[in-house]
């Protein structure tokens, strides 16, 4: 499905809300329009590389979502490993070496890019989490 | 920073958005109010546990704009454990066992709440990205 009519009728939403938020995804590089092969004069739409790269966030929303938004423990899908089968793993903040973390236990630092409004940021955050700056 | 007025100054939006946002926030139960100790006759907004739980949905969005729309190399705040100072693991969907995967090497399947129309939707992106239902 790469069409515009495809996700047209899969959504079920109107023809220019769709246009506006295809060119928004397309202005962002999420989401490029190539020729298709089989359709003179019909443009496909595909992900671009940094589209495909969003997929843990979506994986996490979703597992999300299973936790909270189902009935307990009937989420709908399941996404396993295509190759063996088996469930993936559950998306979680880790500390190098693997301890899991919750965002009390992550505090904000400067990064190689940080600026002087950047430090309030960091400040405000760890104050606000840790009780520290 | 748990106040309205705190909120509105640093997110520098108008009131009404702000009011509506921490409304459908409250409403989804991602936020709560609660009354703050120092300051009669005002409430203050926090995190449910609800909420609390979409760390790595954040996490893994603020590393991929770190990724993708930073000048390369140059993202401007860094996530570290407090405890140890070190920099966190970056989160991606992994098989059980540890082995990274991309969309391609994951399938979907029935969860435990699949409905037939479940089922057309697990069968559309699998024959999407896999070429397989």
């Amino acid at each position: 499905m790469n069409r515009f009519d495809q996700f047209q009728r899969e959504l079920g939403i109107a023809r220019n809300i769709l246009t506006a938020r295809l060119e928004r995804l397309t202005e962002l590089g999420i989401v490029e329009r190539y020729p298709l092969p089989d359709r003179a004069n019909t443009d496909g739409y595909r992900l671009t590389p940094k589209g495909e790269d969003l997929y843990p966030v979506i994986v996490a929303l979703m597992q999300w979502g299973d936790r909270w938004l189902c009935p307990k423990g009937k989420p709908p899908t399941a996404l396993v490993e295509d190759r063996t089968g088996r469930a993936i793993e559950t998306l979680a903040v880790h500390a190098k070496g693997g301890k899991a973390l919750s965002f009390r236990d992550v505090r904000f630092a400067r990064g190689p890019g940080a600026t002087a409004k950047t430090q309030v940021v960091i400040d405000g955050r760890n104050e606000r989490v840790l009780g520290t700056t």
